[in-house]
């Protein structure tokens, strides 16, 4: 990267203050960031980080007064987005995207690749799998039969996507992630787990990101869904004919038990758990370690196995921690009556 | 798949009430199937789900009488038994299988494959190891050296098993499993944390189904061993020199550390975690979360952190949920004995 | 291995009492060992464990007397120790590894490989990687764009190494972990998650063993850390930006939130899940399922969610199991002063 403050600014739509034609080529953060980079202030409160820093110029919330800096460019919005948009251009010159079929690449003929798809070395590519215009596969992915991948998809060396899947545009998946292993799904008679075999397929609509060594598994009969925008972090688990709506976020370590549904912008935080069969509304909250067991209503902000209403939760656990008091206080009024 | 309601009743060994010459292509859920499809009726208890489904015909427990379906197959065992039969039709059809040898594959000359032996695109197998007959092994999966395959199983996609490790007849692995990973044992001796060389390996029973992205570490010495008709599901963690017994159930995201021994038929649910060298007796159930911390008797129902019997787990929870009014009780009487 | 006990005597520097020209070529436990087996006692107070084993010869402690077994093998420090370099031995054996470049192995012509590097079948390496001397690369694993591997070093099969990561000497990484994934790093404005391009990387230093399944995020910026010596089992998470310490254990499914720091020689057991942010001082040690959500002093040993210091944790669990009683004492005094 090399861009002039002036460039800077336009490429955000802020407003400069400082030597136009000062250049940064790299970005960190406040206290890290070296005399050719460019940082930023996500929030006027904490200017006071500002101090000492040696960033060549940073992004500022829009009316911030900031001196002792190098430069300054104000913007409109959150400094974090206009920062975001300069980290871009670093990640192209960084991360070197395959580009045209590799030629250990296994791309069975009768699947249909756009323009400009990239297929790295060692992909495979089944049988009626259709490939988005722009779609990037890294090497050693898998795309199975008759999975449709949408366009500007960025799919991780070693994912691994089963026949019949479906994934919408900008879709991205990180390595080691399974969309479309079966579900577990079994019928017990006379001490023999029968295999129900899993014949749905996992639906991912636009703007999904998957972490790494997620397993988001295939639907028994019809789909399980991931709505567009969700993002889910590391070793996330949904399983079959689970519904997650638009804009959640499951984060390290989620795991999801079967046929739940979950409404737009729920937020379960790291390791948390939901049994199957449930509704989770909208916009619900779980805190770490959760375990949900029951229909959760839109809005709510739960803790606790099982989980509950996290004043409530809180509430109680502080009074555990007051027996001591407790049970020394019922002592003495039983002496007190002896 | 193209079914007549007559081919479907003796397919499942049922009765039909209905038009034989009727035929079905597909299967869904009672209110998700349309009018070429087949379903089932769990239950007798649930006859009223059957109202207003579209289904061409419905697999029903024997002797249900049920008004207002286009046909009815009447089974004597488990309806969802006869439909799990129905959808292996629908699976063959769905789910096409690698055949032959991929010319991509790398399959060392010393390496032995049964008669119709699939190995997929990129997949890799090393000397000495041995395919029972037709096993299939899918794309970019991995047989370590002298490895032992059995008959008619199915490895997905970036399937791992290492070296020396044995699989029984019917086994299915889901992709991005790894069996016989290096078991977690080091010495430590001023301040290092020295390897112990983990020598032995893994033994998984026929009839085991193993979920996508499992863990299942070699012994150190001897073996783990995973029993027959154990199914588990994703995201498993199955340490060194443990033992799981025959037809369990180990749900998403479960942890068993290592040399713990699992009894028959035990289920654990989602996120269980099972301390190290414990007894777990048979038919133990875990519910979601629950740490288990010592041995466990036959037969118990645990949950909880260390896990205790269901009953004094729930008391005591409800207990301290009255803690409230506990505090009240005691303030009040503190204030009347003043 | 065909070791006389004088060759396996002068192997491990300990002392013999028994037949120098007697052969071993196995190892097992002592209830396993069969008689041409070495094995070890761990601890002399367990001496009652020698009665009735099999072993040819078992290594001991230093000044161990021990009647009835064949042949015994007295050393000055930890016999463990004394058994894992036998084991080295055998674990050679049966552990062939991947020689020279296998030609289905995709290497960049400006990938710079070492003295003695391996790299098996289907694997790929990326341009500008560099991998240093007698570092073995299984079949189909992945090295990115300018990563550097150190020397002797052992990626399992499928391992995943992404863009410009750096792992130092002697660093094993068993199959299916991802190294170098992006960190879960997004802007929320208008209902939309803006991804942040993560552009730092992954530092593994020497000696560190990182289990199967693991995920192991590249910073957004800088780097995240893992330190010399430090061991992590399967399916362990560690975020951006986190920097784990020196000799640590971080034991099956443990999850550490974003930017967080561990200290020196922590140990956080199975199922632990840390919090963004935080301090964890050196030797803090977590018990199973704890979920630490704020800083922690050195040396503390916590559990629970959240977590607390263990002697607290326990006292308030011992009291909440007295709850019936109490709410018994409590009724009772009501009714006394009614």
């Amino acid at each position: 990267m090399n861009l002039t403050l002036k460039q800077l600014a336009e490429l955000v739509g802020g407003t400069l203050t400082g030597d136009p034609a000062a250049v940064v080529t790299g970005a960190a953060g406040l206290p890290d960031a070296g005399p050719a980079d460019v940082s930023f202030l996500a929030d006027a409160k904490r200017a006071a980080d500002l101090a000492g820093t040696k960033a060549a110029v940073v992004i500022v919330p829009k009316g911030l007064s900031a001196d002792g800096i190098a430069a300054k460019v104000e913007v409109p919005g959150l400094p974090q987005l206009a920062f975001a948009k300069v980290l871009r251009i670093l990640e192209r010159e960084r991360r070197p995207l395959p580009t045209g079929l590799h030629p250990s690449a296994v791309v069975h003929p009768s699947a249909k690749l756009g323009a400009g798809v990239a297929v790295g070395a060692c992909a495979v590519i089944e049988a009626g799998a259709v490939i988005g215009d722009n779609t990037v596969l890294y090497p050693q992915t898998y795309i199975g039969t008759d999975t449709v991948v949408g366009k500007d998809c960025l799919l991780y060396p070693q994912v691994v996507v089963r026949e019949r899947c479906k994934l919408g545009d900008r879709v991205i998946v990180n390595s080691g992630s399974v969309i479309g292993s079966d579900g577990y799904g079994f019928v017990q008679d006379g001490g023999v787990h029968h295999k129900v075999p899993q014949i749905g397929r996992v639906v991912i609509e636009d703007d999904v990101e998957i972490g790494a060594n997620n397993t988001i598994d295939r639907a028994a009969l019809a789909e399980t869904r991931i709505g567009a925008g969700t993002k889910t972090d590391n070793l996330v688990h949904v399983a079959h004919n689970v519904k997650v709506g638009k804009g959640c976020l499951l984060v390290g370590q989620v795991g999801i038990a079967g046929s739940t549904t979950l409404g737009d912008y729920v937020v379960l935080a790291g390791q948390v758990a939901v049994s199957d069969h449930l509704q989770i509304g909208s916009r619900v909250v779980a805190l770490g370690q959760a375990g949900i067991s029951k229909d959760t209503a839109e809005g709510a902000v739960v803790t606790g196995t099982p989980a509950q209403p996290v004043r409530e939760h809180w509430k109680i656990q502080a009074l555990t921690r007051k027996l001591p008091e407790l049970f020394a206080d019922v002592k003495a009024l039983k002496e007190k009556l002896k």
